[in-house]
């Protein structure tokens, strides 16, 4: 058991720790937010840019932003350097949740506190603002100013690979299919390892790549940190689901059990659910202590997507 | 006037032209099916890939895959540099119709001779398989073997602008915006520019840049010959709808008019329309010419937009 002394010096570390990660969470959260708004400014308008806009600048929770962050700054990295993979990634994760709101898919109304796009504008207007905001994802990597061209290609290539036909939009489609059916534990890990799992990973890798040889070194840890997190991210969306506040969501609560989906929540019950995530979150944390570079920004992350209430 | 001699060579010319142009037609247009079919193969099986395939596959003209080809090879350019920025072209292009067709946009179940992606699959599958088509494009790029990094980016640049906020995409919102509504020509023009003649511009352009430094002497000229045949391209679309073969276009004739929406026979008349054409056609020819190269192909091309019978 520790002593008294080491008890205190834990709790100072870990005041000091919340203190840094609000510091830092506020600091990527503006940064990321003044980058969108910077880039959306060139855009010459359009009813499609002020959808693109809504959607994107709409409060987010930003963790994708804030991984490209966190991990490119362990390694010292430029903020300049991660400004374009970030907003890409941001790019990609709207795009995604407005067709996923769409009628035809999970038919939601509201998101991050707001009436979802097409609900705002139309059906027509909400898929092409999810087209373009795609497009913009790639336009952002390819335009960088502070990246080489091999680095960039590196980017495109893995945001690609993760949000295509062997990622995200597979992992939205499986999900899709699984209703009213019953899945097993691993099918169900393996919709959401592609459908929030494989673009947090992608937040992660592009926030390394943009680092460079350093980072790279540690590449196998930080694919096992953001595999850990991205599951966890998920099961804790199932899990706020079950027992989340509507208002503090910014979205409707229960929405996942009227349309019958497969959770970890349904599938392994609250509790279970509740350990595996704590699992996910020791496997991460463990990742993380195999880097010997000051990662208490990726560990108060990982902290936050198991505890975050929303 | 011509003495016979002239006359005689000249038809001698158009007959090679003809045939030469058949060739190629047909080289290119197998080539293209061949690089998607092996391309597609290297994805794991998916109901996704399925829906992905049975539209990327349909039967279609593979027009901007041709631009890069004939563009390209004008300069003698390898194919296999080719075969990337071709098949990313026909990928976007094919998103597009996926998107275009669906209920919320122009609510088509006829395409390419078969039931549109949403008929033959759902809404929800149909809008996935659009989206990562759209991913696949860039990814195609991104992975191209022969390529340089630098080639590479410009392409992407190239192609995410002529297909997002302030291409294709715009161009797709402006016209269901116009719908019900009376527009001048101006703006209709705006409309296509947008709509279909920003990719046709971005096929010529990609077989440009793949063609390297030659090749972009000349981008004013191939710029024009782009932005005239473009154009061209949609007003014969406006001419077909009306006076077109639903058996060979394989879509439903008069879909249009049906939608209300505004198009060049609605706007300036048929034979206005016809005439306009032709003078786009003039145009592109003319930009042709100031190019020392063999253009033969691209000329056919431009001649096969507008006297095309689907």
């Amino acid at each position: 058991m520790p002593n008294c002394k080491t008890l205190t010096l834990r709790m100072n570390r870990n005041i000091m720790l919340n203190e840094s990660f609000d510091f830092a969470y506020e600091h990527y959260t503006q940064r990321i937010n003044t980058v969108l708004v910077d880039e959306l400014a060139k855009i010459a308008p359009s009813l499609l840019k002020q959808a693109m806009e809504y959607s994107l600048l709409a409060e987010g929770k930003r963790i994708r932003p804030l991984l490209v962050y966190a991990t490119g700054q362990m390694f010292a990295c430029e903020l300049e350097k991660l400004d374009a993979p970030a907003a890409a990634l941001e790019a990609i994760h709207t795009y995604s949740l407005i067709h996923d709101d769409l009628p035809a898919m999970d038919n939601d109304e509201l998101r991050r506190g707001l009436p979802t796009c097409h609900i705002k504008f139309d059906e027509a207007t909400a898929i092409l603002a999810g087209d373009a905001l795609q497009t913009y994802a790639f336009s952002l990597l390819a335009n960088a100013p502070t990246l080489s061209d091999s680095n960039k290609i590196a980017m495109i290539k893995e945001l690609a690979k993760a949000s295509g036909v062997q990622g995200m939009c597979l992992g939205q489609l499986l999900d899709l299919q699984a209703e009213r059916k019953i899945v097993s534990l691993e099918q169900l890990n393996h919709i959401h390892i592609n459908k929030t799992g494989a673009l947090i990973h992608a937040a992660v890798y592009l926030g390394m790549l943009a680092a460079g040889k350093t980072a790279m070194l540690y590449e196998q840890d930080l694919r096992e940190y953001a595999y850990s997190i991205g599951l966890a991210f998920q099961i804790q969306d199932d899990i706020l689901d079950v027992i989340g506040n509507k208002d503090i969501m910014g979205k409707n609560q229960g929405a996942d059990q009227q349309l019958a989906k497969n959770t970890y929540t349904s599938l392994i019950g609250l509790e279970q659910s509740i350990q595996t995530s704590q699992n996910l979150y020791k496997q991460a944390i463990e990742a993380l202590d195999r880097i010997p570079y000051n990662s208490d920004v990726l560990r108060q992350l990982a902290d936050f997507v198991i505890t975050r209430s929303k």
